[in-house]
């Protein structure tokens, strides 16, 4: 089974992702915790270049074609093998995210992406959970981190205003695939909804 | 005026490339010379990932990707505005690379690498030189630079065969664009075929 997590940056994604990981290990699945970008040795190469550097760094279109460059080699080096032992695959963030950051927020490019995910990737996750947060906290957050991965977080409120609707969209749009968890708690009560919703 | 030139790896084109742009210099034209992976900083970036390392480092596919998305770097930020100024763009490399390595060489992706092109790349140079030559002597010369950028040298003879073949596919493909040049003389004579060619 491969799960995905998505949200805006400082959502508390990666914290829930972690947590899911351990509560199926724990009850004796193989479990492979991975994220994107990255998540490979060359897709996290090629993370570096989306995560950090200025927010010009790249246009729309440039970076949805090393976005899904990271995909396809995550896909094939990590996702595909795991999914042919039959191990869980916890991610985040998948193809969701590009949806999104690069279909709606950062360009209008939705059928840019769409096709492209036909062409390359054609693979979604069987559950998506969207851990919805309000930007004001969220990005505080994120920026509090200071990870030197904050490209994104750069972009500022409004944008990540226009993420959150984006991501409740996609929610609409996936009715059977993605669930949205309130993320507004703290992070036991929280990944209970989680579990309460796979 | 665009002009791109091709070859295998060694064959003399970025020395044509080089001594062509000085030639139209010369004469007063304002002259871009750049080169493919790169050509741009981000572009730049992204060469490194794939020249450098092993040749399985990435797959044909995932290298599609990333050359497409190089590309797109460097039209945006190099070639577009050369284009607009006037200028004559003189680029090492162009997409005919990529339908020859990824289209028909390192994977059988020509109908994939078409249509990306089409999706975000849609420009093609007005005029491409091909410099054929004997890929034993090329080799040599390549490899023998150990510029540490050697990745596709690595592939071997074989593979060099196969590309040189595809090079003239192409040029028997496009002939109104592609001329084939007898890259086997010296250079002063090579780039007087080239002259008398534009």
């Amino acid at each position: 089974m491969f799960i995905s997590f998505e949200g805006i940056d400082g959502s508390g994604k990666t914290t829930q992702a972690r947590h899911l990981a351990g509560v199926l290990s724990a009850r004796g699945h193989e479990v492979v915790l991975t994220r994107e970008p990255g998540g490979s040795d060359g897709a996290e190469a090629i993370r570096r270049l989306l995560v950090e550097g200025a927010t010009d760094r790249w246009s729309p279109e440039t970076e949805l074609l090393l976005f899904n460059a990271a995909r396809r080699d995550h896909l094939e080096r990590v996702i595909e093998p795991a999914r042919a032992r039959g191990a869980f695959i916890v991610s985040d963030r998948f193809a969701d995210s590009t949806r999104v950051y690069q279909g709606a927020t950062r360009g209008d490019l939705r059928q840019l992406v769409d096709r492209l995910h036909t062409l390359v990737i054609g693979r979604e996750p069987d559950r998506t959970f969207v851990i919805d947060m309000d930007p004001d906290v969220a990005l505080t957050r994120g920026l509090a981190r200071q990870s030197g991965e904050d490209r994104f977080e750069e972009f500022g409120l409004p944008f990540q205003n226009k993420l959150r609707q984006g991501f409740l969209a996609l929610a609409r749009d996936f009715p059977d695939r993605i669930r949205v968890i309130d993320g507004m708690a703290d992070l036991a009560t929280v990944a209970a909804r989680v579990e309460a919703a796979l």
